[in-house]
Formats: C-alpha cells, sequence, structure tokens
C-alpha cells in the first residue's frame, strides 16, 4: 500500500508565495527519489499565506528518507523562517490506488 | 490553477472495502474525463470503513462536469445506501505545480 499525505504549512503575512516557490523547488528535487509518486504544491481557496502539500510515495520509508535527497534539508532551512509556527501534522492515508499515478 | 479536493467517505461498517471498489471503479470510468489529472483513492490509516478521494482537475468545471461521465451517476447509487451519513464536505486546493500529474 502506498503512503499519502496532505499537509498545511502557514508562511508569515506575505511569505505565502516565497514559500510555494521553495516547495516547487522541493518537488523538482524528490521528483527522481525512490518512490515519489506525486508531490502536488497548492495554495488554499481562502486562507492567505496557506500552503498545502500533496504527496504519494511507494512507502513512509521512501518518503522518510527524502530527507536526504540533495538539497532538500537546504531548502527546508530556507522554508523554516518563512513559516508563522511549527507544520501541523499532516493527514495520512494508505493509497490504494485509481488513477493518475505512475504505478 | 488546477482545482484540488481531499474528501472523507464514511461506509457503514463492513462495507469500507465495497465502498473503496466502487470509487475505483469510477476513477476508471473519470481517467478519460476532460481534464481528469488525479483520482486516488485511499483509505484511513486509523478509522476503519472510512475512504479518501484525492482529485486533481484542470478546473473546477471539469470536476463538475464529471458527474455527466457515463456510468458515474450509477456508481454513485451503489455508493450511496454504503454511506454512513452524509459525505462530508472535501477540502478544495488550488494546485500550482509539483511532480507526478500529467501536466
Amino acid at each position: 500500500m502506498k503512503y499519502g499525505l496532505h499537509g498545511k504549512l502557514s508562511a508569515l503575512p506575505g511569505k505565502g508565495q516565497d514559500l510555494a516557490n521553495i516547495l516547487l523547488e522541493a518537488a523538482t528535487m524528490v521528483a527522481n527519489a525512490p518512490g515519489c509518486q506525486l508531490y502536488v504544491v497548492s495554495t488554499d481557496t481562502e486562507l492567505d499565506d496557506t500552503v498545502w502539500v500533496t504527496e504519494v510515495w511507494d512507502s513512509k520509508e521512501n518518503h522518510d528518507k527524502s530527507l536526504n535527497v540533495p538539497g532538500v534539508r537546504e531548502l527546508i532551512g530556507q522554508a523554516m523562517p518563512l513559516l508563522d509556527g511549527m507544520p501541523e501534522k499532516g493527514h495520512e492515508f494508505n493509497v490504494i490506488g485509481g488513477h493518475g499515478l505512475k504505478g
């Protein structure tokens, strides 16, 4: 069963686009990481400066190891000062199938 | 900006797998619908008989029109008796990019 995660990141006022740009760069970095099926970056429909990341990985282990992808820790270092508080724990789910994933 | 939706469906006790199977069939039906980028079906990590659907469409209009895809209304008719109450309004978000979508 694949590992899914839908998580919210709140940026400081006016910093939402900067945060989204960092996450879009993270998406390009993890695109070729083992087991990365989906890493989609979104903005909130109502809340300014609130960014969502929706991920699907072949396993939770693949997700956890993505911290070791070259450049990812540096991006986290860039993103942290933009955040308005700590990230909330995202919503985890067990992906069983559907349309649009690679495999 | 693409339209994202992450929604929860609670099935009656013991009916979660039946509901998931119906949604997986829906995924194959909408796979070629205009603007359907993602239609992923998941189970909850903790709650029995709770199913999640994560969708990305080129526009909200594309999503709304998916009700007209042949067979979809019939599947909804099969799913409704399995539900434990009405579906909650899902979480909508504006997809700006990332990895794993078609375009």
